[in-house]
């Protein structure tokens, strides 16, 4: 053995050859060809490689149950946005999708149309609400409709310590109309968590990390492909520079200013068939 | 903005203009174009990215002070290896380098030429000795020499509970001829650390982790390159199959056994001059 070079290369991919799924043998075999012709184009230093490994193990293990920050890594390397791409292709009439963020979790309260989901987080009231609809502008009733958002002072309630319940966080049930609704606060910009690993890249890399203010959905129905997106508000700054690559057009649409303060969006979230 | 496919990529690789270094963004950009390069060849699955997600986060968080499963996962991809040819090119003479490996600690107790460095650990007796030299053939005086290795049953002493010292690992000075000498015992073959990602990775990949018997060498004196190797056994039924791609046929040599029972082996540790 003297390995060096595409010998080492052509050595490791072919250690994966017996690899007991072939799916396994195909993703290893390219993550490997990539990660070495990545290190070999830059002529990776051994500093640089240990820098690396710190990195990555300090940004395991800053992640909790309620902060995950490789999705965030992978958020602001825009692998997050690329794999949304990949999965969900374009469906004609359906809504788009967007990354999934670091901030869902699991097990978040049952409410019903027209709750208030904010439970005392600091910002201004805004009504939220629309239709599920499939493809064909027909309502699908009984989708589930899970929704999270940042409050006025950009924190996610997982953000937040000693809270009594969770804030801005909910899953409800279309009626029979397709009709979601809920009240929550208006969102607004905010900065992704910048006191790690990834704040750390970000300022090496002489970039911003805040995202335009948006609402999180996720949204499920039987027979239909899961939608996970976001929607924007229009005419935020941040919408040309999210720091993590999130923003669609289609996405970004108006929040209304009522005469008492309350602001609404209203947003028919289309779900494709399974079938397509 | 509607960033997909290689937009996507051409604007997470422009967000790294203005990096504070120039090699920050050089680095960084080739790294983004790399990691989406793989994610498009493949066309990863949300549930993969998921996955990795996952297996990236555990792998951080079983690192600690004397386990380094992120340097473990870089040794099974070859990346460890790759880099260590980048950084240590074949200078005419010199010893080759090796993997560094998971299992260095800081700190190790100072000894003096001829002590044991055993220090309890099972297995049969090795003296482990030669000299420090120059590419000239001539010997270095106060080189340092660090050396760790594992026992009979092919553990560290770190991966050991309870242990009253270290086993098998301390550091001395070479003598006025460059001689370095000490006890510890023969090296077996091992596995690598299983029951973590690593592990998980191997088993999927039908990959084998054994690597052959070995002694690790760190090697430093004022003037000459800083040398990382091993020591291998000529003989060793795994060098062909090492599972980090450790191996270079210039670092095998022969162990000798004696009448009564114990074993030596010499080597000598040539250092390429800093100005090489
Ligand atoms: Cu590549
Ligand atoms: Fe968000
Ligand atoms: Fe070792």
């Amino acid at each position: 053995m003297d390995l060096q070079g595409e010998d080492l290369t052509d050595a490791v991919v072919a250690s994966f050859d017996g690899s007991l799924e072939p799916r396994t043998k195909e993703v290893l075999s390219a993550l490997v060809r990539h990660l070495h012709a990545f290190a070999r184009e830059v002529h990776l230093t051994e500093d640089e490689y240990f820098l690396a490994i710190d990195f990555l193990t300090r940004t395991g293990q800053i992640s909790t149950g309620t902060r995950q920050e490789f999705v965030l890594l992978a958020d602001v390397l825009g692998l997050s946005m690329l794999t949304v791409g990949l999965g969900n292709p374009k469906t004609s009439g359906a809504t788009e999708s967007t990354v999934f963020g670091p901030f869902f979790v699991e097990g978040s309260p049952e409410v019903k149309n027209g709750d208030d989901l904010a439970n005392g987080a600091p910002g201004v009231p805004c009504l939220v609400s629309g239709r599920v609809l499939n493809t064909h502008g027909e309502p699908i009733a009984n989708a589930r409709v899970e929704t999270w958002q940042a409050d006025e002072d950009g924190f996610y309630d997982v953000q937040k310590e000693g809270l009594a319940g969770p804030q801005n966080r909910g899953h409800l049930t279309t009626d029979a109309d397709g009709n979601y609704s809920f009240w929550a606060v208006k969102p607004v910009a905010y900065p992704i968590p910048v006191d790690g690993p990834v704040g750390e890249l970000l300022r090496a890399g002489g970039r911003g990390w805040m995202r335009p203010a948006h609402i999180h959905f996720m949204v499920t129905a039987p027979g239909y492909h899961r939608l996970i997106t976001h929607v924007f508000e229009n005419g935020d700054p941040y919408l040309n520079q999210d720091a993590v690559f999130g923003v669609k057009d289609s996405l970004v649409t108006d929040f209304t200013q009522h005469p008492d303060g309350h602001y609404s969006v209203t947003y028919d979230l289309v779900l494709a068939e399974e079938s397509q």
